[in-house]
């Protein structure tokens, strides 16, 4: 109470001590005068601080299993339960009760496969959490928290289980963040596309892509015709949507390149249909033998091709890509979590609602799920149990942030940090037109230029200003290196890991390929680099030896794109090493499956089989 | 001060107040009287808290660069450089300096790359840290204790600088524990393998491995021919080595198996060298083209396979393995870091000599680093941005942790609860020969047979009896599931997702195979499974639906392994979906790269090439 006391008066505000013992509350004029005492107290903006009087206790018996707390004549057993009985008592509009853990776990907070419950629902986590050792301060571990919370909660006063040990949790669930674990009679009905869904989403996807995956390839392949059909015959409604979505953005004064990107034009929907159409007539991915092998006499091994399982796919503004993905996913035979931005919400809306009505009964519609609430995505993200794949499609920070946050692997690239390096041996007005293009050609892409490497010889003979001028013509702005911002009295760039996505480049000289090599190791981002040079040894040396996602040579970076590398449809670019690598198509949806079959054979320390290892061929 | 007045007063704890200015410490004779009282006051148990005079304190220009602390006549300007002043006039044996972040991180704390640094080594460290903002409470930031710590370590008192929100932060650092960061004069002399050096290695390791895949294919053929000599030169030493590790392990007690796994026999070796020269004769892995296409006149995409980068491969016991891993990190042109046990230190220490031995200098022998300090794998494990891919080869637990404390992707399994499904229509014979390789060949292997699953109809005919009866002969201990343990009279089980790893095995009964395809996707851990079926539809449907890494018909789950696939030497088998799945041998430490080639091919919005997309064949 010293404490409590010093602590307050720190801040000029009074505190008082209030005793109370269990057996009092069973006196009606007690509870009574409590309320009052309590509310004289906050009108003199005194704060009462309760605990039980133990000097004089007789209490013998804990409390529990008594009728709850909800005719307010139960008595308490430890801090918790008098928390609880105090808020009903005093009619609080929240509890917040403070733990040494964020809030309640679904197990052992120790424990690493345990989640956060944020919200609190009676009948689904009544049997599934495990509790974890007592706390060692004392009584009131989480058990009697859930328990006090419980009470509290389904007689009308709301609870929050948060840790205090962060000084500003009080002040955060105040201000409505979501921390803690918050109990509430009602939490069962607005429960339902929180936590406990994106999990039965994920899991309903997965139940959904096994039934998807049974059929033969016709029936996918009808699957995305019929979506095809259905793009097209809800053309008008699928506008209408889009056009208010268009017509709110333009209200909230958007951007116009996001305006651009969110507008689905009737050629963008056709564009959609005929892509959807080519991906129904591609060789079917899945079950491909990959590999076969004779292992014995008559024990075969085969590698085949098989789907992830379930892909979370997180956009920004163009709906385009849902169908895209949706598309994608169908053919390799995923399930799909989408989420896709709130200024595409209508048009996202209707696009999942026409695509998802024409996938078959025996596939289920939860094949595909859209997930509309923006605080779920941290949640989605937890659930690396049940989903196998994160594809964020967005701004570098997107996927940054998702990067940083989650255990699922996630396929794409933050930075696209493309180097053009121009060798001395370049024919310059080839490289004048390659970066002008990788340049100007769409400067936001992730494809496009942002540093140009000149051989030193060219600084020399002119070559350089030439290529200088061709960008300042166009209005790049340049920024050079140490050298460069000497040589060509520019600007010199604080860092030469910058991507502009825009009209500007880093410009540096360099002493030959080695050094350009060198220069893209040491500041890129092993996405996308080019080499212009004429002499070929020194390409191949540059193609060898560059370890990035897509290295070329006498070709515009632009050219690093699913699409444009003849994949179909598009999941992204990853810079990633595992799994897939630069532009990514169906393939990147895929993994694969071994199938041994035999008539008996078994291992027996190796003595069991006479080992043959033929290569087979893979069409039987 | 009345704060820690009272918060000692409640362990009982006597605490006196002592103010200064900072012009005494100009003064001798006050310093001399400064260290008397102090030594008074705790020979009266009483804790001395300094302050600063604040209401007669005259000083006004900070303290800063000043001839530091060394010569204890500075003067201070906040409570950092007061604590430092003071940690060395009373020749304190260490300093405490409490943060609210855990420590000194390379940059600022918010900033997800940031990482913390343990030991502080002035010469590598001063230039390269950025600090954040200053923290918001009051004067004495970061910077302000990093200053202040230099000058008291660099004059003899360590200094840790932890977080002050942990209670028992102050005695963690006083029990030796690595929280926060330190500070010695003599740091620079003991960060060599500490994470200084976990990160150089790594950087090491991707340079030369960048020179290894520059050599020909010829090349490194030799570098694996001169391991094989080498090896076989050097086998007497290598014995004699891992002799003192059998001999040690030996007195520790360790179990037979242990020791087993650790003893290199003479066969073990010459089996060692065996497999390392067919590695050296296997078809050159790297540069592969996967994918050739005519993207349009004179623009040739190749998809090529290359190197992960760099690998980290954890291991217990088996000092084999290290030559294994290094066979293949070479032969796939990746850089290793190798983690061995402890009790196999010695033999990983001279096999690591060995083999570093022969590489060549135009690689450098930092492509392999052997990491030798228990400690440093929570810091490896930290390196995502310079370690690819990571590969623990050892216990479930072992697995388990470091997938939950890494974002580098792990490629293994924690666990291997494989099934046998005995159909109807099995031969009861072959189901007998198969259980019972499947159970007992290598019971602790994570391919074994854990769970038995039975159709329905054979516990009517006698079929489920015989494969009872065969599995108890071999002194197996089932435990029944609910329908099996009332069927059987035997115990039940308690979970159906459970690894015995020893001579015991669970046993239900299903009604079909969409039954024990339904029991394996909610129990299992999708590694092996196998069923015994004559009817080839019903066969068909298990391979096809179940959703395994590796799913057999009528053979024994034992074959799931690299060598018995035929793979070569195995990296270690990936019940993961990403990037490699099931037994994993090169193949699963490759990527790709894209190489585009062109005679300047420009984008143009799409209207600078006519795409044509033609596949091209792979070899040219």
């Amino acid at each position: 109470m010293a404490l409590y006391d010093l602590m307050f008066s720190q801040l000029d505000v009074t505190s008082s001590q209030l005793l109370v013992n269990d057996g009092f509350f069973r006196d009606t004029a007690f509870r009574k005068q409590l309320s009052d005492t309590v509310s004289s107290l906050l009108d003199l903006r005194v704060i009462p601080i309760f605990n039980e009087n133990d000097a004089v206790s007789t209490r013998k018996a804990p409390y529990e299993g008594k009728n709850c707390l909800q005719d307010s004549s139960g008595i308490f057993w430890d801090n918790d339960s008098l928390a609880g009985l105090l808020a009903l008592e005093l009619k609080a509009d929240l509890l917040v009760l403070l733990s040494d853990v964020e809030g309640l776990y679904s197990g052992p907070p120790s424990d690493p496969k345990s989640k956060l419950i944020h919200t609190y629902v009676k009948e689904k986590h009544q049997s599934e959490i495990t509790f974890g050792e007592k706390s060692r301060l004392g009584r009131g571990g989480m058990t009697a928290k859930v328990n006090a919370a419980v009470c509290a909660a389904y007689a009308g006063t709301p609870v929050i289980i948060t840790s205090g040990y962060a000084t500003d949790n009080i002040i955060r669930v105040l201000r409505g963040e979501r921390i803690g674990t918050v109990f509430h009679k009602d939490a069962h009905l607005w429960t339902s596309i929180k936590e406990v869904s994106a999990h039965e989403m994920a899991v309903a996807a997965r139940n959904s892509s096994r039934r998807l995956q049974v059929l033969n390839s016709e029936e996918r392949r009808k699957i995305l015709l019929a979506m095809a059909d259905a793009l097209e015959i809800n053309e008008s409604v699928i506008r209408l949507e889009n056009g208010a979505d268009v017509a709110d953005a333009e209200e909230m004064g958007y951007e116009k390149a996001l305006i651009s990107r969110l507008t689905l034009r009737p050629e963008k929907i056709s564009s959609l249909v005929k892509s959807v159409r080519m991906l129904a007539d591609m060789e079917e991915p899945i079950g491909q033998i990959l590999k076969r092998t004779e292992l014995a006499d008559k024990l075969i091994l085969e590698k085949i091709s098989c789907p992830l399982g379930v892909l979370l796919v997180i956009f920004e503004s163009r709906p385009d890509a849902l169908v895209q993905i949706a598309a994608l996913a169908i053919r390799s035979g995923n399930g799909l979590l989408l989420k896709g931005g709130k200024e595409a919400k209508r048009s996202n809306a209707i696009l999942h609602k026409v695509i998802t009505s024409i996938i078959p009964d025996t596939v289920g519609d939860k094949l595909i799920g859209l997930v509309t609430s923006r605080e779920d995505i941290p949640d989605l993200l937890k659930l690396d149990d049940v989903i196998d794949l994160v594809v964020p499609r967005g701004s570098n920070k997107l996927v940054s942030q998702i990067k940083g946050t989650t255990k699922i692997p996630v396929l794409g690239h933050a930075d696209g940090i493309c180097h053009v390096y121009v060798d001395k041996t370049a024919n310059i007005d080839m490289a004048k037109k390659i970066i002008r293009d990788a340049k100007i050609d769409y400067p936001a892409a992730c494809n496009a230029m942002e540093t140009l490497l000149v051989h030193v010889d060219l600084s020399r003979n002119g070559g350089l200003d030439e290529l200088v001028a061709e960008l300042q013509r166009e209005g790049v702005q340049l920024y050079g290196g140490p050298r460069a911002s000497n040589l060509l009295n520019i600007s010199e760039t604080h860092s030469f890991h910058l991507e502009y996505s825009s009209l500007a480049c880093t410009v540096e000289i360099v002493d030959d390929v080695f050094a350009a090599i060198d220069h893209i190791h040491h500041h890129g981002s092993a996405h996308t680099e080019c080499i212009v040079a004429e002499d070929s040894e020194v390409a191949e040396a540059f193609l060898s030896q560059v370890d990035s996602a897509a290295v070329f040579h006498n070709a515009s970076t632009r050219f690093c794109d699913g699409t444009r590398f003849g994949l179909g449809a598009e999941v992204g670019i990853s810079t990633g090493r595992i799994h897939a690598r630069g532009p990514v198509g169906v393939e990147g949806l895929l993994t694969n499956r071994w199938i041994l079959r035999g008539s008996g054979h078994v291992v027996n320390s190796d003595r069991g089989v006479t080992y043959t290892y033929k290569d087979l061929p893979v069409k039987a």
